[in-house]
């Protein structure tokens, strides 16, 4: 394989994304603040970059993979970053959830320096990394994309360009942090008021399955809350970061998003109750909680 | 086949139900308030049963399916209603979504003259009605199920006995109801806020199909919402009769539904502006009005 993989951000999803490229054949080049995953990304052939700068001059595409805007700008852009080892004709894919005008920022940063920008956020959690089958959403020129895409076939398997544009694919994963939080607060209001009307809540699930209520979430999300079973998965905290960069992007072009802001207050509340750390299906404690039934199993009929 | 079929109420949904009845080899009476589909049913070979006592009369198993709970109620116990050609041992299965509480009311004062009931309330619009695959949610004793069941599958496909309570299939279809209106919300916020930051919607759809926020809404009311195709379907009208009914069943036991609260008001946002007749994935077009878009459609890039 030709192209030379950098990869900063060793955490629960970037871990087995790089794990993934090496299995791929790829030459890949790691960095992590913490040392423990480097040690174990080295021990599967990927060589120890020891710093973004370091990662940058040992390849020909780096990947970031980090918590938020400010790791991202400062692994890209601050001192010891990534822009002080690249060169022109290198291309930084961006695979962190950030607001869409940070990827956009710094896209532009790059571009003054003759290096490409993707940004090219996923989904499909922790399981979707590790089998390399995450939904990875691409913006940025289709040339740039192109270039990319083997790469992201080794981790994903509905890879989408979503536009040109810098920032397309953070706007096309707010909008599914949306669909996704939303959803879950649907089930828990449906489940919640099921068990409380003395209806046994795993029937109705099953009954919504086979309908246009019919979801991922209902399967996945509504079995969690069935079985009390809060371990993340993808943590409230994270959620509720995702919300947040959707609400801003909505303040700014304009977009009230009722139901989004409500559910947003909801991982609020849980964040403010020390839940933070729950799964996201987690909401339907707090909907528990505003019926009086706080931890309480929704009970049969 | 042995059970004669009394059918009360042969709307845009009734009509295709009994005529599946009859398909499938059933002996059918019928009733409806216009006359008109009561000629084409017995055209299909239906009797024309003249009243809702005249139905009774006629059949073992009656099927009511009627907009709400005060057209069931006068169809039933009503002067020249079912209870008054009813006999003990029949079958009286309401079909109709109304209040789980007047499911209950109506099958006692069934239960007491000796007449069971069903409340078996159903998902999947006119589509699933005329290709007899709607989804069936049935609440009531499992003896009357069995009985049913026969009939059920002469007309649906995911068939649910939910609970032994009365009710408990309104509780379901309420569930159901919740879970609908608050999706195409999540997905009519999603879209919205794409198409206003300069990104195809088309392609936030594509790539939200493959992940967690994968759903049935998404994948036909968000096609709605990009063809701009508001032609029912499933009307505002229905649907927010529906959140009221989880509302109320929510007040009843005790669960405040905040996203459930949210939609039905912009549900009925959209009836005051005179909308009430759009499908409701209509919904997006009062986001759309929210972020100064009426009527335009979401922009690409």
């Amino acid at each position: 394989m030709g192209e030379r993989i950098g990869f900063i951000g060793l955490g629960i999803m970037g871990r087995p994304m790089a794990l993934n490229l090496r299995r791929a054949g790829y030459a890949v080049a790691v960095h992590n603040r913490s040392r423990g995953p480097v040690a174990e990304l080295v021990a599967a052939g990927a060589a120890d970059g020891r710093s973004p700068r370091g990662v940058a001059e040992a390849s020909d595409i780096v990947i970031t993979m980090l918590p938020d805007a400010p790791e991202v700008r400062e692994v890209i852009l601050g001192p010891g970053g990534v822009i002080e080892g690249a060169r022109p004709g290198q291309l930084v894919v961006d695979m962190s959830t950030i607001a869409p005008s940070a990827s956009r920022e710094v896209a532009e940063v790059l571009r003054g320096r003759g290096i490409e920008a993707l940004d090219a956020p996923v989904s499909g959690g922790q399981k979707g990394a590790v089998d390399g089958t995450l939904s990875i959403m691409v913006g940025g020129p289709a040339a740039a994309f192109a270039r990319a895409r083997p790469i992201f076939q080794a981790m994903g398997k509905n890879i989408v360009h979503i536009g040109e544009t810098h920032g397309a694919g953070q706007v096309a994963k707010a909008a599914n942090q949306i669909v996704v939080a939303v959803t879950i607060m649907a089930v828990a209001e449906a489940l919640t008021l099921a068990g409380r009307a003395g209806v046994d809540p795993t029937r109705v699930r099953e009954a919504l399955m086979g309908g246009f209520a019919g979801s991922r979430i209902l399967e996945q999300h509504g079995q969690r809350m069935l079985e009390r079973n809060f371990v993340p998965g993808f943590r409230v905290r994270l959620h509720r970061k995702d919300l947040g960069i959707a609400l801003a992007a909505g303040a700014a072009h304009g977009v009230p998003l009722f139901a989004t802001a409500l559910v947003h207050q909801v991982l609020g509340a849980l964040a403010a109750q020390g839940l933070e750390d729950l799964d996201h299906s987690g909401i339907v404690r707090f909907v528990e909680q505003a019926a009086g039934t706080d931890g309480a199993r929704p009970t049969g009929a």
